[in-house]
């Protein structure tokens, strides 16, 4: 079985749990309620308080305990050992709870307007394609996600072309297989911060962002991010030479005789803000394509916590403390998933450091029951020292998150593995590697704690632990 | 006597023999034919060759000596010791040889059409406006330039505008004594370089090279750039509460609370290259104006040696070696100083880099034997690693150079003061020094060496030493 090689470091047998836990956790039960009910002896809480972790990277270090983290997790252990049985956390690994949260896969529905639906093609593409389906972009059992990052770093490109009406420089990439994937070069080193004057919206994208981000996505289980891998490529042979004529008349050769090109967006655009090979090779950042919108149509959201892209003014959600009461009462958060898919929209884009999530898009045929795509990360990983707690703004304002996204944010407080170690293995398969700083990897840690910090403030303000962690299932 | 304060570097006793030196300059003589004609005996070649002096900067230093110079300047003694007395070369020191070459000073014009002409004023502004004159934009001994520049530090600004059609952001500023200077903030550190791949024209303005380039052209004695001086000031108080509507409207607070403002010009202008303060204090040039256009109306004349400002295609000179034939021959290259002015410029040009130099311009009523201005340097300075040979191609293809210009050459490469020794000094009055890095100082001195093997080349090449370094004075 093809799918059963591709789980995020998961052997055979854990993929098999992972199917009975799918199917428990399907029928509305707690991750842990039918498997470990009996094996915890209430009231004796398990995690162990370690001291102070100071790694090797001591301007980076993390302390990894936070007393009013330690102090949340009694709690909820007190309310709970079943639903919060941190015994458990403790025995297994990341991987394996990602995989045993890893939402329901009954009652699938799939994509139905993909032009090749029937062709039996084991094409990387293909499949990645056939596979989105109401709950996710991919799963990881279903879709060759190696096979798939495989052919976006070695696939022959043989079609090059500007795309137009972004804001900043991005081509379309044609592979041979009849594959494509959306390019974003590298502009600069991994070391770069963003310009601490800069606006979020006037932030310049990396690529290697946007290849974090999808290994973010995928070591947390939201599968949520297109599949995208870092590349070298060869600015002559595989874009001039296959350019499209608008793209081609936007080569030159620099001063000390680098290929350059530049694009046709908004925002570094001009021949000032080249994008120069060495001297014609550049990395990049390769995003699968989703299918095209005639195949499958999408429908953009206006983010409520989007920002006011003003200098000058703020946003509802800033000045509104009760904000989150209105959006409640939205008919499309109401009484489904909607909202806790947006607050684990914005953890996702805290612990990148995002602030750039005005719009998000569904699958039109998937209803309001379905996951958000979470494309365009290219403004991540731009600050290493600082944390932007406005992005959490939906997790403390609506006082709610979603019981899987928080016991995976537990483990990683709990460890022993941080998310940076998880991330550090993950990021290890990309052909950049290194693609993130380690001052950015410890930034991950830091934010885990950051984000427990938030919630456990929401309990102490009254909230019942039940309004706060919360299960709730596609429909 | 106002005037006697401020020769650079000069005692009063050196000044009264420049002025006797002028006199017999002015009548046509070299500058040591008449003084020291007795002293030297013939054929006694009189510069020691010193071993490469190796600096405390290791990664900078350069070899002080170069077998091509040496051979030129053996060469050039034996044709004649009388006008290259290098042996008197070496008693004296840069600054009293600077004095002794300066241009004459009979037969001065002044410009006729200043508003103020009669006012009996010291204010420092006034007295630079009124001593500019045919040869020189200033008389270090007529004009008090310390002054002029501590005026430019100090006195309250009332009034800022942006400065419209420029290609990169600059502010017109009104001192409260009725004198106005052209500010250009900060962008970059002192040691951030031009971007490798970005064209000339491409390149940043730095505040820095404004205020480096007014001090070599002062210590080289050319006297042809408008005093600029350095100046921290408060962006609130300084500029945005004494700025004009338009300007105001460009002022925003960046994310980190730091003032920033933007301008209205062509290469970036946007607010994504902001100018911002932290909080709201900058560094900036500030360049002393000259008369208004309608007091002293100046000719703007296109560069014979400018680029093509393009980055596809070639300017003429670059492809066509007998470009200097066609120049020679034109009307206002004829006959007069205005070629040998043009290789000066050149020089100076190369001296800081600066490739950007596609006009130049005289005072009109001065005519055509008067010297040019030398605004808008910004764009000097930007590499420590690269000479810019090209930018000596007048001096290469016209094989000539002035008189003065090369013994002031020969002196800073015979030293034992060097080129970036007399700079480091002279910078150290700014108030923003350092105001150059290190490297930036010796590749002052290897670009010294290099000029002077050009023109040993062109020695070498069968031109007559007296049609290459050539004595020809305005008139």
């Amino acid at each position: 079985m093809e799918s059963q090689n591709v789980t995020n470091n998961g052997t055979q047998s854990v993929q098999k749990s992972v199917r009975q836990t799918n199917l428990n956790h399907s029928r509305g039960a707690s991750v842990f309620e039918n498997q470990i009910k009996n094996n915890v002896s209430k009231g004796n809480f398990p995690i162990r308080v370690l001291p102070t972790v100071k790694t090797s990277y001591s301007s980076d270090s993390v302390n990894y305990r936070d007393p009013n983290v330690d102090y949340l997790l009694k709690k909820l252990f007190n309310f709970s050992n079943v639903m919060f049985d941190f015994g458990e956390l403790e025995k297994i690994k990341f991987e394996e709870l990602v995989d045993k949260l890893h939402k329901p896969v009954t009652r699938r529905r799939y994509l139905s307007g993909l032009r090749y639906p029937q062709i039996h093609s084991n094409k990387s593409w293909l499949q990645f394609q056939r596979n989105i389906h109401q709950t996710a972009l991919y799963d990881p059992m279903e879709t060759d996600i190696k096979n798939l990052l495989h052919d976006i770093t070695k696939q022959r490109i043989v079609r090059t072309k500007l795309k137009s009406g972004g804001t900043q420089i991005k081509l379309l990439i044609s592979f041979q297989n009849g594959g494509s994937a959306l390019f974003k070069p590298m502009r600069f080193a991994r070391e770069v911060e963003t310009i601490p004057d800069h606006y979020y919206f006037s932030d310049y994208e990396r690529h290697h962002a946007e290849i974090a981000a999808f290994h973010l996505d995928w070591v947390m289980g939201f599968y949520r991010v297109p599949p995208t891998a870092g590349r070298t490529i060869n600015m002559t042979s595989e874009i001039l030479n296959v350019a499209e004529k608008k793209l081609r008349r936007k080569f030159f050769k620099s001063p000390v005789g680098n290929l350059c090109f530049y694009g046709d967006c908004e925002y570094y655009c001009d021949a000032e803000h080249a994008i120069c090979g060495k001297p014609d090779l550049i990395e990049g950042s390769f995003a699968t394509f989703l299918p095209s919108l005639d195949e499958a149509d999408r429908v953009s959201w206006l983010n409520p916590w989007r920002r006011s892209y003003s200098k000058y003014k703020k946003a509802s959600w800033e000045t509104n403390s009760d904000y989150c009461e209105g959006v409640k009462q939205e008919a499309i958060y109401k009484n489904n998933r909607r909202l806790v898919e947006l607050i684990d929209m914005h953890i996702f884009d805290f612990l990148i450091g995002n602030m750039d999530r005005h719009h998000y898009q569904t699958y039109s045929e998937f209803g309001n029951n379905t996951f958000y795509v979470h494309y365009d990360n290219g403004r991540g990983f731009g600050k290493t020292k600082h944390d932007e707690l406005s992005i959490l703004a939906p997790l403390y304002q609506c006082c709610q998150l979603s019981y899987e996204t928080f016991l995976k944010l537990v483990k990683l407080y709990t460890g022993p593995r941080r998310l940076s170690d998880i991330m550090r293995r993950s990021l290890a398969k990309d052909s950049l590697n290194p693609i993130l700083t380690e001052s950015h990897l410890f930034a991950l840690d830091r934010r885990v704690i950051k984000i427990l910090k938030e919630v456990n403030k929401c309990i102490r303000k009254g909230n019942h632990i039940r309004d706060v962690i919360i299960h709730k299932h596609f429909e």
